[in-house]
């Protein structure tokens, strides 16, 4: 097969981009997210259709927040957007006449490092998303596992703090609650509530108050050697190796991927994720340990991975 | 191929039996597990020429404790027998002149139950042992999956509290802590310290202390009544089924199986871990849950598997 | 000193009543919460007013959440009022012309079931008060311990679970997060979500859902038999008397007094407390336990508390 | 009253000398702890004997490990001596002819910080003796608070962590688990085992190994700069400090006072307790601190508290 779409479907935008054998984007477009989930469905086929003028394609893939089916064409549900028993496959295909395959967006994006990025050449790779929340994705013989429903992979909720923080799933303790670009902000304002002379320069980025504390202030305020910003991505960090060690335990894959927003930092939060996976692995006296790479996609993994999916069948 | 003999290498005693490709056990033979390394390996040599005598058996497979490499030959680290890199496939191949299939025994057991006991038409099934401690075992799309090194399915050392009890393996907080038949122990002991007037049942069982209870007083106790039995039930139970909920965000199969000697009390522990794990299951409403099954094959699960893994070679 | 006057600043409503030396409320009158602290200030003093018109009253005690000061004249800092560093007596006594004295409300509560209600005969009392928060208040040899600067006894705010839940407080795993009317609720709708089926009769209490869940149907659902109900106040009553554990291993009183609204259930909460309190404490064999009494004043101990701590002046 | 003796009863060697009004110890005896309880009250006597020679002494404080009745006569239970509410006041009082008080050593120390050390000044102040384990004591309007039955202060075994480490109470996620001089070993150790090549200097000072460190190891390798053994004491900081933070929410002192062996190496271990207990404490926005002080009596804090409470009489 030549050409695939990928479409990936987050929270505010709507992507969608032609893909080659390769992993190359030839061309993409990119419309903001609708409200409602008819809007969606109206909103993914014109942007298929809008790329495909120009190429032929043959098939598209949708990476989408929530849990996909087993047969990779409904979402039994979403976050972000109202889809309960979305028959998404379906619908798309109804609307542009190209085979459709959906996929949970982590799930896609996995994919995308392993057959063009980071796991390249791997057989066993472990993907985590550490985005907004943390998502994750699991190949296993070079093939993308997804569990007999359809929803394997949903790491960021697996259980790290017996009676822990509220999670927006319900549950409570979810990895995704102590790992991710929205546990480092909190990490961030406590510290800096605490201690507000170790962050002098985090909060010169904001209003000053540990409140107007985001992201990039922190990474901004990290790399110029704010204790606080440092910190917080060693909070951040202590976790996520945790977390690591844990699927090592049940997984031993040859390598662990991490990518999402917090990766894009690169070693300021890969070495101490690497240092916290070493000291939490159980028996890493008697076994090789598995290598933990930044992924090489960044933000088009998804996208990438997406269109590979539908090209696969 | 035809008859294969599995052999389970226990802390005090090591089994071998001779199996047909029904996974049933034509004749069996048990020694002492001998306290040197070598002296196991002369063991297990003779165990097998003892069975393979009124038989033609065509491999060996061996499920032992411990880390057991890629290649399944050999035992990387050993809990009860000071194995540390033991060559183990080639120094009983020479003894025995039969090829031989070295692996975990839980994943052996994992496989006896996947191929001929509860998990009979699943293609996707997670196991877990709840002995002394408790192991794991993972089936996806009908292969046993044992990890780039060989190590995967360690459930026991999953970290469910931080900062938890020491586990033997040098971690803290592992889940085998929690919920294995030592947890249980544990628990009834110091419920029976604290509330002697609700363990007046389990404690006649034994010297009158909390101090010499032990587990099959528990089992014994709870059937009969014991309200700090049943309770410990319930706490292992719990720790359980909690993390049966994170291993259905990761793994997502169509059943779990429950073996080991705790499962030997069916209902008075599957029943308790069935409402644990639906209370911890992130996103029931929304997905379908897998089963969860008693293991059926009950101490002979090990040997039967390894056989059969020894078949498919 | 004759009659004094206890004011009790709800976040809702004031009550102000004029008590006598027994403890006995001759008189009282309620008012709406106003919004500004101003306005607080001018409706205390009205009420002060209202009900001293038939009485010589010599005093006025204030119970009011929040951190009061050394001298119990100034509210620091106030969760429900926006009262920061706020001269509460002062004001007060400008408007009232008595003198004035301002007290926690928990203290004040505290001191009024040490003095007229369960705490009679006891000269080391620990009380807490399970309302919306948790509240607590120490008497050591018969008098209020209010520390250096006026903040003792913030029970609620001492780290139940590392790492756990969030607290309006700003800091994590509070015990009023684990132990309160909230939790209460929160473990009643997590439950409800997981097995509606054991919760038939608490939901048909609302409007079905678990969302609509409040804290009076699950005492109604409880005493009717509802097994979340009952589960609910069960793990509140885990948490709660692990802390009174704790403040055994610290303050080793002869009492703890349990009020509050979730204490008005009577032994439907008193007596898991004190099995959880007897689970949980340290070295209990060798040592006398204190008692866990339910508070006898309701919902006017902190009332008649204040105006009596006016009294001794 | 004029001079008194102070005895230290610890688990390898008892102290006894004469102590004058001002704290100065004028002459002390030290013989090894005997093996029983009847041994270790000859042994008391002969010192006491021994050092009285000399001086005109009028009364004897002893101080011991474990739960002190109130009358502070009896000792109740005691971790490392085999006593059982074991009558030592009268034992020794027959032996000696002089009057005795008994009391727990961790508030005999806490008294003698606070009239001669660094308490002197202030009238509210807590103590932690960090040793081998965890213990405390609580001065409120200049008394020790002994609580009820005598067994106030026992702060070791408040739980850090639900479900957390074992103790030697029986309990689980004392405090004393993560915050001691044992526990100061444990993470050095664990650590090391993690990342050898960041321990060098620390597995230098022992045979290589990370079963070999112990106590004195760690503060000469934190000095030196080495990474794991500073880490360690930053760990046993964290939970030191958030403890406090919760101890400052209970009692409210103006100081906190840090002893025992632990506090020896002074703002190595100081200064990061005094930041983790800023991040910890609750509220810290709206109140006055409490200051957090190195003890300065050292190992002789139990001695000569023990012999002033004997002067108190």
């Amino acid at each position: 097969m030549g050409l695939t779409i990928g479409v990936d479907i987050g929270g505010t935008k709507i992507a969608a981009g032609v893909v080659d054998e390769e992993g190359s984007i030839l061309e993409t477009v990119t419309v903001p997210t609708p409200s409602t989930p008819e809007g969606v469905v109206d909103a993914i086929a014109a942007a298929v259709r809008d790329v495909s003028t120009n190429h032929a394609v043959e098939a598209v893939g949708i990476g989408a927040a929530g849990y996909v089916d087993d047969k990779r064409a409904t979402v039994l549900f979403a976050p972000n957007i109202n889809w309960r028993h979305e028959a998404l496959k379906d619908k798309v295909e109804q609307r542009v006449g190209l085979p459709v395959v959906v996929e949970n967006d982590a799930n896609a994006a996995a994919w995308g490092e392993y057959r063009f990025g980071a796991g390249q050449g791997h057989n066993d790779v472990i993907c985590i998303t550490l985005g907004t929340g943390l998502g994750g994705g699991i190949i296993i013989g070079n093939k993308l596992r997804r569990g007999r429903f359809g929803v394997a992979g949903e790491f960021g909720h697996i259980r790290m703090v017996p009676d822990g923080l509220l999670c927006g799933c319900g549950s409570q303790g979810c990895w995704e609650q102590y790992a991710s670009g929205r546990a480092l902000v909190r990490y961030a304002k406590q510290r800096a509530v605490a201690q507000p002379e170790n962050a002098e320069l985090l909060l010169s980025l904001g209003d000053g108050t540990p409140a107007a504390i985001e992201g990039h202030h922190i990474s901004q305020a990290a790399r110029g050697g704010d204790p606080v910003a440092i910190d917080s991505f060693r909070e951040l960090a202590r976790w996520a190796g945790a977390g690591l060690a844990d699927l090592a335990s049940l997984f031993d894959p040859s390598a662990f991927i991490v990518g999402g927003g917090v990766s894009d930092e690169g070693e300021l939060v890969l070495d101490p994720i690497r240092k916290s996976f070493r000291r939490w692995l159980v028996g890493g006296q008697y076994r090789p340990h598995a290598q933990v790479l930044a992924a090489r996609l960044g933000g088009k993994a998804g996208l990438v991975g997406a269109a590979d999916l539908a090209r696969q069948g």
